[in-house]
């Protein structure tokens, strides 16, 4: 063995066989979803169904918000001078950050900090969540996962709360969230739980590793700057001048899964 | 409205209120599977049951493929840098191109060639098929979707087109794309369909456009790539020599899901 | 040797030493200018002192265009998500296609056709450019290097085209330019020569390969796009609406180098 | 004016005129070289001839440093998969990272924080550092600027500090670098100064701010990319597994200036 060899512990492969973390791919396809295969690929585990429906909702959650989004603009920008679809969906990947997405991370830290503090002081979450947001305040901070540009009562993070609860699956991570978002309102400031606050507490219930939060935002949003930058490269002439607010929708109109 | 005024059919977005191509997304969290929502992004519609089966088992099909594919490799190098995994991600991205996962494009062209000549001369598939071979051959081209470094017989492939025939999903792209490799081996030279040939020939099948074609790779592969920066970024040393070959698997041993 | 080795004549590298195409590069340093060392970088030779001043004013020429441009736009858009100054400049370069920056590409192929038919016909340039603008307006295709979005005469390529005759280096690629040019507007179509032209009739007097045509823009704009991220980062909050065109110039007031 | 306007000071952009920080940019062609314009875009002025002569110093010492650098690697790897000269370009810019390059800007970090306690302290140069190295081996950090995977005496660093020497460029920058290599030294470690801490002294000294520090390496080496990634198109075939260690020069033999 060369000195420069080293190990991964993702994907074995040989001649007429591919195992994912273990397991033989072709034995995977048909038998898991794609849900549950990425959970596997990036935890080393297949998750239990709840979780398997809970990663499903998830990331339906996050896969589109539209054309006013920095990651979906910067996308049709690029598509829009003639890049490849590969090089638009990556100049996409390269706008999500602290500020877009990537608040994820962040409030993971905020969670997992809330949960340490009340771990070492034997204190309730409401009380330390309280402490919390005070020092925020005084820094003049924002806390992560809180507010929206657009939504007052964001829907998603409704739905994946609620479905948590009725799989069994939220834990201290959305209790945490939840009293932090509370002491907010104590305080006089009323702001949502936006959807990366929503995953963010849920990733923590999951015990997923904070380094990979960020991650399903990306994985989820890919398909939606698929379709936005398919849209332009079929739909808009290139080179347009693209206004990042003066858009209307002209797809299907409202319907229900029923 | 202003004369950069323009539109979308992708998402809505209201206040509290998100569709995506119609739909609350709050309502098909929970109800559909991601897979299901990725068609529904792309199409405009959602799959049918036996459909969002398939395109489950192609996604999985492509999730990963170990730390030799320039795009492992790549995203691996940037985050060997001290990259965020978001660039990390897009550089793995960049390096999906016709020689690497975008191969399903050409392929989807070879197949949508020999069915239009099929239809137009009336002739079968074989004989279409063995034109084709013998013309790519002549002129010294490959045929997309044939050969694979690694695989003689690609378990996935398998795996796919006995899971698209059982679902009754297979057809006439299926077919042509047996047809061709069955006239190139009957001309001597024995190749796999490797697994961007089997999604080829279902996306053909399942009539999605063939500029999407890539896209399918590269939002199945994202996951992968998650999994290897990850692995990078928490398992070894900043700027070490990443040599493209020289590794072994130390993951869980081989498994099955029952 | 092993049978991965391979070779590299751009530079040799050993310990104290590093060598670009054979020169010692703290011997080039302090004595050749970073337009020099660039074109040894791509040729393999150092320019003779006239090209080296031509290649320092192709340079400048696109070093910026303002905050219009897609390729200042996407990478501001990533910059104001909070993305690394690298990133943003990666989604900046993504940017540069076919439609924005690229079209010297396409315009040197243009311009080596019809010098190619002017030397095997024995024809003028005039004649072969009337055949060529006539076949291309037949077939509805625009001419790369004609026109811009905001320019009648472009001053950019006044001074290059001036600039290369004084110094001697203007040869057929101008020459076939000015004939295409001439050639359009005797056909009734008043459109300027643009800086991609421009460049494209240089890059072919200093015959570059076709294949660095690109290299040219995006080396010289990448300066331009470091200036519009910096500003972005410093001056702009984050995830703020970019208006593409909604803005105006507040920096130095008009003034001459003298 | 609307209330998405906004407002940049790089450049202005009317028709028929294109003023970068209010010079005519085709007075500036033919003036002023390639890295002056550099200097006026990034800083809003022409720098005085003297610097002019160090900055080409300063991007010639930089760029490029062979196919060994993760940047190269990563270009390469996108460009042997397919991917179009700007892809892979920005492939290579995404592996340029804290650990990559972006030392610079830590290093101007410890330049700065060691001029500031200099300076309120009234110590000398030698004291400050010799602190600042003791503490940042007790807290087992590396300080950047230091060390090279393959000099132990860079010979652009020697280069670039004469010159800036001869030029009476020189100043605390360069002096609290020398300091800091000093006390390293002293203190039983010997690691060269190298050209990353060479470039960060050197902007110090000329007031270029801190955020910028990167910029310098990513315009410097995208040249070089560009000379690696038009090889790997040119020479290699697609695809082939690129050792990042396994490869000869083979270009020009040892040459000089003169």
């Amino acid at each position: 063995m060369s000195k420069t060899s080293w190990k991964t512990s993702v994907t074995k492969i040989q001649p007429n066989e591919v195992r994912l973390r273990g397991y033989r791919i072709d034995e995977l396809m048909g038998r898991v979803t794609f849900a549950e295969a990425i959970f596997l690929a990036l935890t080393g585990e297949l998750p239990p169904p709840k979780i398997a429906r809970l990663l499903d909702a998830m990331l339906v959650s996050s896969i589109d918000h539209g054309a006013t989004p920095p990651s979906a603009l910067a996308a049709r920008t690029a598509a829009s001078t003639g890049a490849p679809l590969n090089a638009a969906i990556a100049a996409g990947i390269l706008s999500i950050n602290r500020y877009h997405g990537a608040a994820i991370f962040d409030c993971m830290g905020v969670l997992e900090e809330g949960l340490q503090r009340a771990a070492a002081s034997e204190s309730n979450l409401d009380r330390v969540a309280a402490d919390l947001v005070a020092e925020y305040r005084q820094a003049k901070k924002r806390i992560a996962g809180l507010g929206h540009r657009i939504h007052r009562d964001d829907p998603r993070t409704r739905k994946l709360f609620r479905l948590a609860e009725e799989l069994g699956v939220a834990n201290s991570g959305v209790a945490m969230m939840r009293a932090i978002h509370q002491a907010f309102t104590s305080a006089g400031k009323e702001l949502p739980i936006n959807v990366d606050g929503a995953i963010a507490a849920l990733l923590v219930d999951l015990k997923l590793p904070r380094e990979l939060a960020n991650a399903f935002f990306i994985m989820a949003r890919v398909p939606g700057l698929v379709a936005h930058v398919h849209e332009e490269q079929t739909r808009e002439r290139a080179m347009r001048i693209i206004d990042p607010t003066e858009h209307e929708y002209d797809g299907p109109p409202a319907r229900s899964v029923d």
